[in-house]
């Protein structure tokens, strides 16, 4: 394999920036000339390339959003579209693609390897729903911008004894509200995985006043049902038991933001992973991480000898210079 | 199991609070009561405790260091100190203790649970080198304080053409090094798990230099050897090939700030997870949890049905109004 | 004068915990006891008061929102208030006060003045709307956090091709809005004190366009006519030209976090101007600092010699310690 | 004037890019051509030089560091290097120069003035030493940077119960030190504008430790004398009383990192008045702002109407479309 290709498509999510660098790093290592492709499935109809080298990915992992674009693409869906997509992929010479995003782009990297396409799924959406992986990219930053964000709130409502609905992102999935809110220290979390009451909601606040709590805080998934408006509008109705209720939606900067650590090197990671996949000769796969495992050791083997940084980091790091 | 004891021990970590606050509601949520023991085994020789309340650990999760203080104590480490610790223990009806720190703390956690107290340890440590546990606490926000520190000192490099030499922490392990090195986009990082030779070091700054890098970022970690400054003196020798050669030690901020997300989510789960195995009867054990495991999933089987949140997380939800 | 009150009232901001340190620390220096009327004009009525010490007030400086919390009173505005809060300042043996607030607090400064109490203002209001200050308390930290939103908004922005409009507070006021978007890059800032036509904002976004900009950010003022969402339904009526839509409120996140070291300098000065002031028997007036001069120097003046540290930051300085 | 220069020399400074920036869209407004010089006067010496358009400036204000490099040039201080200056000034066609940076980069600017150039300066320096102005451009995001490292060590110094001695940046000047410190709550602050004895770091330490303090911050700025190591040493003499002492050097971190929004402000102010300056036919001068101006206003007229913002930041949103 001489060329390979990499997009991003679908929500952007910070890291896909360091996961186009680890690619091209990767490829180099593999000797292997690196296409971008821009605006994902689009730029693909379009043929809107750009060649990567390891100069021109120096510096991108710590900005959000993606030095590709990204965009939404219909036509891409219709027969026609992958019969154009693999006839440009052809002639572009490129023998296997790296695909990043969500959902709605793994489906296209599914059909693009049907087609005959060598083509390897980079997991990447803060929402945290891509089943095949723990973690995807742009979880751990969004999880913690919106925990700053929680943070922030709790200086205001404690000041005026005020209770916050907070409306955040995840589309379907509850794991962004029940993450964050669990480290920023919410009073309740209210998922559409969870079915709920407004007698609930009004008996923990009532309890949360009594017990002399100076805020009330609720995350609200933007998948639950009632939603955050809805909530306000009933807890108004009822007199506001005990708290000033007030609704913020976090919006798009749950989006964006400077990747944390995490997701540099979970992006590192799996852009490492998908070329060597591909050189591998694997197709119509998407590469993840398990994360979710607990352990309990005896002390006797724990104390034993002191735990070596994992080997695959000494390898990244051999990366780095490239 | 009416009552339990817990203490921070040995080097503070961020997240420790979160993990008092963790083990007081799951606590709570066994019906038990939670002592804690101030200055880790100093106090417990001193007799120096507050009763712990859900109230009194509210808030307290965002803040670094740790409410309980933390000292380390070379009197406990003597038969004698051993034998005044469980008279102390057994006199506050403490029936089961949680020892939250690094392999110093684990030792004494140990000693207690031969000398027939119910002890389990949870790891903290900025330096990720206890075995047992894929991550400890306080490791993913060091991390990032590293990498903000490595991204504000690229700005300063790129404008003066600069190479800097950055010792971070990590004791006698790499890890840190490493992960924030790959994070922050080092050009060479120097860990005591891989030997390096100064012409190495020249070699890559030339090549560097060559390429064209606008900066030469070397991430040291504080026991790679030679170390910062001996590197920096070899270099001035050879000339400083290619740029002009500055040491940081970044120093003891590495071990402050607010938690991350992360950072918080682990001490949550591994809180909860020790006050837990107390209750079922567990002693000189460590939790911890497992991360390292890569995966690869056909596409066909990823877009099946979406991934549902871990289950923990709901059941971690049921414990933040406690 | 033996005993001062102080009370924080309105809308929090941030640096109100570190103007009320400064209050305290300024107050033992004049060997004056400081008593904290909690929940503003509310606690003044119903003598809900603390003792504040230089212990009470150690490590609030770096918190949002205000350890007295905050209340918006509307008995107080009557002249039977008014009378009662007299009393019951006369009943604490309270000789001075100081309020800190916006315009809604200082009118009731005003009030207390008027009716002899010897009160001092201190301007704190994330709005700037107040005259007799360059900069009130809070608006720099406000400033900041909407400047990182905006930072974050424009990196999903790119990679979407996308305009947003991002609704800021400020009440009447277009300070924030301003200040915020041209330190944040924003390509359009609508504001109260400049009217503007939507048919402007159409042709700014495809002179965007054309010049191939990669977003476009509008901020707009919470007090702007049309407001953002009557804007985004025009822009839609319109068919987006150039750019999807987006509008994204930011809500009350605006109000916390750690107050900037701006606000936290700018609040000790205040807070101090506003004790000794009260020690000097001045009442019913507000502390404020000019701050928007411009100036030029001749290069051989400037080259003399070194600009020296403000003399009252060394005056601050003798504070801090107590 | 058809064309301008542009120079950023000596130190960086954050905000160095704002300004640069703001010096193009004011070139734009006046219909002249920017032509930005690379590393400071060695680029001039060189010719190395590139050409300025809005387009090349987009984005670049919220990086730190500076996109035309900086450098220190003793060549350019002999009356050939003087003579090399303006003769290649005079060919590249510029008619008037804009030089950001501290003394040393004034110094430059002077000559040039007095050899005919028409020349403008911009104070920017973390250092705030520089006569004529009351903030130069950096200095509010490195005292941001410094209190927030201050920030972070409380948090692992109380849960030692440690002192911790932080030597900052500021070369002969006290001034950062002062600010960040007051700021950051510190316990004391050295610096070289006002001597100390050690015995007084003794007695301050001794009752810190008496009142209960939990932790024992001390700023050194690093022209004060002894400086921290020293101060170190002679702690550890006196058996450190009270805290055991440690001691930090926060180093070239200082210098990075994304601009504040005061200090993207401030650039965006001071580029756009020099340009405004050499327009007008100014030369030989700096621009600054004046600060400390400190007001006391009857409460009757702060409440007869409210603040406007200022006219300036109306006339710098006029650019920003530029």
């Amino acid at each position: 394999m001489k060329t390979i290709g990499v997009l991003t498509s679908g929500g952007d999510a910070p890291g896909m920036n360091a996961c186009v660098r680890a690619v091209v790093r990767a490829g180099v290592a593999n000797n292997m000339l690196t296409v971008g492709i821009r605006r994902g499935y689009t730029g693909l109809l379009e043929n809107d390339t750009q060649i990567l080298t390891s100069r021109s990915v120096g510096g991108i992992a710590r900005n959000g959003g993606t030095i590709l674009k990204t965009a939404r693409c219909l036509e891409f869906k219709t027969p026609a579209g992958i019969r154009q997509a693999v006839e440009n992929i052809r002639a572009l010479g490129i023998e296997g693609l790296v695909v990043i995003g969500g959902d709605g782009s793994l489906h296209g990297a599914l059909e693009l390897h049907k087609a005959g396409i060598p083509t390897v799924g980079v997991p990447a959406s803060i929402d945290n729903d891509i089943a095949g992986t723990d973690m995807a990219i742009g979880v751990d930053t969004a999880m913690n911008t919106i925990m700053e964000a929680l943070d922030q709130l709790k200086d205001t409502a404690s000041a005026h004894q005020r209770a916050f609905l907070v409306e955040v992102m995840g589309r379907r999935s509850g794991y962004l509200a029940l993450a964050a809110g669990i480290a920023g220290g919410a009073e309740m979390i209210l998922v559409p995985e969870r079915s709920f009451r407004m007698q609930d909601i009004f008996a923990e606040m009532a309890r949360a006043r009594e017990r002399g709590k100076p805020h009330f805080i609720v995350v609200v998934a933007e998948g639950a049902s009632p939603n955050a408006f809805e909530i306000q509008s009933a807890l108004k109705e009822q007199g506001e038991p005990g708290f000033e209720v007030r609704t913020t939606v976090l919006g798009h900067v749950q989006r964006g933001g400077s990747p944390t650590a995490f997701d540099r090197l979970l992006s590192t990671r799996l852009g490492t992973m998908a070329v060597n996949a591909l050189s591998e000769g694997q197709s119509g796969i998407m590469v993840g991480v398990q994360m979710a495992g607990r352990m309990m050791t005896p002390l006797v083997d724990v104390l034993r000898e002191a735990r070596q940084p994992d080997d695959d980091l000494l390898g990244l790091e051999d990366l780095i210079s490239l």
